[in-house]
């Protein structure tokens, strides 16, 4: 059976530079990863790639840890991270917590992950204090998505979510809405990481700003989906004296407040207006105004600040020193947020 | 260093029986599992999972092929898969093709997959010659979801496309709709895998049995997605004679329809009815009448029946030799579809 030696010894480099060409590290130059090539094509060597790892310490695998893949941020984050690594020769191990207990155990505290891959991904999960030891003894490279707790020496990207809650209470603000209500994650539920936290404190600067005293009937703990916002809403129209626009923490949130006040018969933006925070991409088929962020973007950074850190070439001057890499959020004004009904307009 | 041997030795098993128990799978029993853990604690033995794979030619993990992992049936489909099978010891590793010609030779063509995983779910990607030669070469177990190619030997669980159109068609037709539209995938298009040629054909055939002669003008071809039904309604309307109900070939052209009608100034469903295929998470919201199909059912049985023939022990008899599983669809009548507006109804 050919070795990896005698590749190197015909190739004329070392079994180290064998090794990275073959797994197509970008640390080789290209003319070396063609004699590489050649030579284990002549000598007909193929890699065992759980062999080769096992000797170089590398896996060739990325692990990515979302709550859950079927929610269109995490989809999009965990698309674009796949298809670069992809390129930089890593494949892309899931872990999808999807709120199960076991599923975080098995991942967070007592799975083999080191031994499984050379870096994590870990979008929007915040970290138990026996978690974070279990992640920081790994001493694996790691990038955090989106806010969450810190893992020492992991870089960050993210949007300010106070300031993207601010925006979007300060345009139902301009729009001379007085009474606007906030639905929101339930900390209690899994998929209610911190953003949520940070928004609403966004959503009360942006009122007190106005001069505005937030009021706690108007503020609504729910799932962060769909259903929760649905039920958030009709929580809010049980209390009488409805607000005259809803600002949701999330697109989802947003689309179930629109599904729950067709329902009761109310029209949007005519007797109450709707904001998110997101730009799902289906926000433009319902019209939706919202804050945008992007995915796409966070996801990119994520993974070229990996792989920099992985293969000891820095892409991207992403260093968590620095602290978090935080990216830009603006306002899409679509059919869902309109000024208040006067008396007026209320009767035509 | 505490050895497999010195664990097998104390537990009274054979080391092949600590290999399974400390890998989870289900071929070994609760109490000879506990014994073998009870053993690698009181020597401190853990295992390095990739020498336990290489040993035994088995590697833990399951390689999920899927076109797109931000569309909603394949993101359903994964996040099913990936918690059957962290429950049965399986991590998941993820290809999404994303339409990358690069990535799609390197999954399946050139991948060293029978090294890196122990059995494979191809999601809804017709193969080409050379992919179905290289995929059987491998000689590892699998599961096909959805339609596509058929892989020897591999079964395959999907839903009956043919009848789920002629339901869509039927209901459109019931309503009293003569001219009734279709928009369907683009067979270049990545996304367009062979579903929408059946469904294309349910149309066809409940259109004849109604004794209606499909129209050309009113069947378009486009993207898989909102954008492309975007483009088809657009197209549609601009060729004049608009029909009275357009059936979408899935609910995200069916969304795209919605919105380009919307922007058209046209009322679904006073002016145009609508209907899909997928009973997509939205679709509620959207008030979109649609033919259900179950993703996390189709994806469930698949890791089923990979996770059976992994460990051995079939949980469901579905073997590739009796046909592919075929699931249920139903119609789901919601907002979006109405009887054709009269000329008395439309003076109204």
């Amino acid at each position: 059976m050919t070795r990896i030696d005698d590749v190197a010894r015909l190739a004329g480099v070392s079994t180290a530079t064998v090794s990275r060409a073959l797994r197509g590290l970008p640390t080789v130059s290209a003319a070396t990863r063609h004699r590489v090539l050649a030579a284990a094509e002549q000598l007909q060597y193929t890699v065992s790639p759980n062999a080769s790892r096992l000797a170089g310490g590398r896996t060739g695998t990325v692990a990515v840890v979302v709550p859950r893949i079927t929610r269109w941020f995490f989809g999009v984050v965990v698309e674009t991270v796949e298809d670069f690594l992809h390129r930089g020769g890593y494949d892309l191990l899931l872990h999808n917590l999807g709120g199960r207990e076991r599923t975080r155990q098995r991942v967070l505290r007592t799975a083999d992950l080191h031994k499984r891959v050379d870096g994590i991904i870990l979008a929007a999960t915040p970290l138990r204090a026996p978690e974070l030891a279990f992640l920081s003894a790994l001493d694996l490279p790691g990038v955090i998505v989106s806010s969450g707790t810190n893992v020492p020496g992991w870089p960050c990207v993210r949007i300010d979510d106070v300031a993207a809650a601010r925006t979007a209470t300060r345009h139902l603000l301009d729009l001379g809405h007085q009474r606007v209500a906030h639905i929101s994650g339930d900390p209690d539920d899994e998929l209610a990481f911190t953003a949520h936290l940070d928004r609403r404190r966004g959503y009360r600067e942006a009122l007190r700003s106005a001069g505005i005293r937030p009021d706690p009937s108007l503020d609504i703990e729910s799932r962060f989906d769909v259903d929760g916002g649905i039920r958030a809403t009709e929580e809010l129209l049980r209390r009488g004296d409805p607000p005259t626009a809803i600002f949701a923490a999330c697109d989802e949130m947003a689309m179930g407040a629109l599904t729950a006040l067709r329902d009761a018969g109310l029209r949007v933006p005519d007797d109450v207006s709707v904001i998110g925070i997101d730009n799902h991409y289906l926000a433009g088929v319902l019209g939706l105004t919202t804050v945008a962020q992007s995915p796409t973007d966070q996801g990119l950074i994520a993974a070229k600040t990996l792989l920099g850190a992985l293969t000891g070439r820095p892409a991207d001057p992403l260093r968590a020193a620095d602290g978090p890499v935080v990216l830009p959020t603006r306002l899409v004004v679509r059919e869902t947020t309109a000024p208040p009904r006067t008396p007026e307009s209320a009767a035509r």
